[in-house]
C-alpha cells in the first residue's frame, strides 16, 4: 500500500492544507497528516484543538488519517512504512527552506521520496501566521479558513 | 491504476532525470516519460536518439514506458489516463517556471496534479543544456550522463 | 495634471494588464498606455492589432488612452510629462528586470518614478508568451484574455 | 483628493523612507505615513520619538502627515479614505512578504491598491534595522540617516 | 602579507565551513577565522568549545588562526590588517543577508573586499542550524561534520 | 605567484567590471582578464575593440592583463596556472547561473576555487546588456561606462 506523510503544525489548518490534502489523497492509497508535537513556534491553539480542526475537514475524505509526532519526521515516515512526503511550496521562501529539509531528509533515509505540490492560485498568499496576524486585528479570513476554524479563530 | 507522467526534451537524458524517474516509479504504479516533440528548442539530438537513450537508462525498470506527444502537456495527460505530472526542481528559476505551468495546468485540467521532485545533490546544478554545453568544449561530463549518453555525445 | 504611462508590448494584452489598467486609472488623473513599437520580441500581432485589442478591452474607463512610442520608455514619458511609469510585478523574474530597468531609468530622469502593481492572484501566473503558448497548442485561454482577444488567438 | 498612505514602523525613519515618501508626495496630492503602534517587533525607539523623527524629516513637504495606527492597515486606509498603499521594495526577500501582505490587503478591500517604490540604488541595501545593528556596534551609520536620527542613535 | 577574515559564529563548525576554510587557505597567505562572541544568538556551544572545535578541524592546516572577535566585522578586518573577508554563499537566502551585509561593510571600510565562496554541493543544504536541529532529534548527522564535532553533539 | 581569471565577453566593459578588476588586483598577485572567443552572443563589438576597451580601462594597474580564450574556462585556468576564478554577483539571477556554473567548473578541476564579489551599490543594476540597450535608444550611459568605451558607443 503507497502511503504518504503530509506532516505540519497546522496552527491552524487552512484552506490551502486541504487542497494539498485532497489532491494527495487521490494519488496516494493512504494519506496520514502528521502533526508536529515537539516544535518550537509557540502555537495559538493547542495539539487537540489542531487535531480536532484537521478531523473536521477531512470528514468526508476515506483514506486519510490524522496522527501527531515527535521528533524527526522521517523517523516517523520510516514506522508508518511511508513511501512519500508531501509538501506545500507557494512562495519562493518555502522553496529554499523545503530544499534544504529534502536534501537532508533525503540523506537521512534515502528510501523516501519528497513530493511538492502548489495549491491553487487562490491560496498561494496564505499561510497560518498570516491568517492569525489578520484576524488578531479583526479581518476577515472565512475565505481562507474552514467555518470551524474560522469560529475558533474568531473566540480566540 | 495510478500513472504519472514525467514529460520533457531529454535532450539528453541525464542522471538527474534517471534520479527523478525511479523515486517516481516507487511511487507511481505506471509512470510514462513523455517525450515533447514540437518543442522551439533546438535540439542536439533528434527525438530518435532522444528515445533511444533513456530506453536505455531505465530498461531495469519495470513500471516505466517512453512514449512521445505533441502540443499540450494536459492533453497527452488526459488521453493517458494519468492523474499527476512529474517535474524536476533543481533551482529557484526552475520555480518560477514551473510554478507559471502548474498553475496554468491546473487551470487547464483541475484532475490531474503536479508533483515537485528534487534531484540529489548531485545533481543539483545540473542540466541537459549545461551538460551538452561543457561538453561541446571537450569538458568531461560522464559524471552527469550515462555511458551511452556520454559516447553519443562525445560523437557530435 | 498627475500623467502615468503604462509600457509594454501587449502581445496581446491580458486581462492581468487589464487589472493594472483598471486600478492605475484610478490613483491617476491622466493613464497611458504606451505600445512599445521597436522591441526585438517577435510579436504574434501586428502593432495596429494590439492597439485595437487594447481599445477595446478600454472603452469603458474614461481617462485612458493608447499611443505607441520608440526608443526609450523615459523620452516618452517626459514628452508626455507624465510623473509617473506603472509596471506589473507578478514573479520574482519580473521583479529581478524591473529592478534593474527602475534604477537605469532612474537615472536617466530623476524626475519619473516608477510604480510597481501586484495584479489579482488570478493573473499572477499568467503572462502575454504563456497565453500564446498554451492557446497555440489549442489550449482554453478564455479566463485569461477578453473576448475579442480570445477570437483572435484563435484565428492565429 | 487622491490620498495615500505610506504605513511602517520607522524605528528608525532612514534616508530610504524619506526617499520614497518625496517620490510619492509628488504623485499623491495626500500622504499619510502612518505609524504602525502595535506591531510586536521590539522597537529600539519608541512611538514618540519615531514619529518627531519622522516630523523632522519632512519638515519641508507640504502635503504629508504622519499618524499612528492600530491595527488593520486596510482599516486604517478606509478610515482615511486612502485609494492607495505605498510600500517600498528593496530587495528579493522584500518582494515575498509583500506580495503575501498586497494579495491579503486586497481581498480585505478590493478597493485600495498597493504600490511598490524602488529607493535609489544608494539605499538597496539598508534597513532600519540594518542602521540599528551597525550603530549599536559603533559603525557609522550618518549616510543612511538624517542627522537628528544619527544623534538619537548615538545617544541610544 | 595577504591576509583574509572568515567570520561566523561556528556553533559548531561543519564541513561546509571546512571547505571554505581550506580553499581560503590556498589563496590568502594568511586567513584568520574570526568567532564572533557577542552575537544574539542563542548557542549551543560555549565560546570555548566552539573554538576548541574549529582548531581541532584546522590542525593540518598550517596558515589559519583562529581569533575571537566583539562588535564590528569591519573594525576587526582593519585591526588585524586583512583585505578580504570570506563568506560562504549556499543558497539564494544567504545571498541576499550576504548582498546587504557586504554592501554595508564596504560603505563602512572601502578598503576591505568581500569575497564569496559555494562549498562544494555536498554542503549546499546544510547549515549549522540544520545539524543541531537533526541531530537534537536523534538524526545522524556525522557525514556533515567532523568526529569531535560529532560527538559533542551527541553529548547535548 | 598567486593568479587568479576574471573571465567574460566584455561587450563592452562598464565601470562596474573595473570595479571588480580592482579590488581582484588588489587581493591577487596576478589578474588574468580572459575575454571570451567563443561564445554565442552576438556581440556589438568585435574582439579587437573588446580587448583595446579593457587595455584603455586597466592602463594605471600594473598587475593585470588581457588574454583571449577558447573553449573551457577551467582548461585556460589550468594552463595559465591560476588558482581562482573571479565572478561578479550582481543580482539575484546572477547568482543561479553562476551557483551552476561554479559547482560544474568545481567538479570539472577541484584545484581551482570560484570567488565571487559584488560590485559598488551604483552598478548593482547594471550590464554590458543593459548599458548597449540603452544606448542605442540613444539614452546617456556615461556615468556607467569609460569615456573611451562611452566614444565607442555613440559611433555604433
Amino acid at each position: 500500500m503507497k502511503k504518504a506523510i503530509y506532516p505540519g503544525t497546522f496552527d491552524p489548518i487552512t484552506l490551502g492544507h486541504i487542497d494539498i490534502i485532497k489532491r494527495s489523497a487521490i494519488t496516494f492509497e493512504n494519506l496520514i497528516i502528521g502533526v508536529s508535537v515537539d516544535n518550537n513556534k509557540k502555537n495559538l491553539f493547542t495539539l487537540d484543538e489542531r487535531v480536532e480542526m484537521i478531523m473536521d475537514s477531512i470528514s468526508d475524505i476515506d483514506n486519510v488519517e490524522v496522527k501527531t509526532f515527535k521528533g524527526l519526521l522521517m523517523d516517523f515516515a520510516e514506522k508508518e512504512n511511508a513511501i512519500a512526503v508531501i509538501r506545500g511550496l507557494r512562495v519562493l521562501s518555502d522553496f529554499e527552506n523545503e530544499f534544504k529539509m529534502a536534501l537532508m531528509n533525503r540523506s537521512l533515509n534515502d528510501k523516501i521520496s519528497t513530493f511538492f505540490l502548489m495549491p491553487h492560485e487562490k491560496f498561494t498568499h496564505i499561510s497560518s501566521s498570516l491568517v492569525k496576524e489578520v484576524s488578531s486585528h479583526g479581518g476577515n479570513v472565512s475565505q481562507y479558513v474552514s467555518p470551524l476554524v474560522y469560529e475558533k479563530l474568531l473566540k480566540k
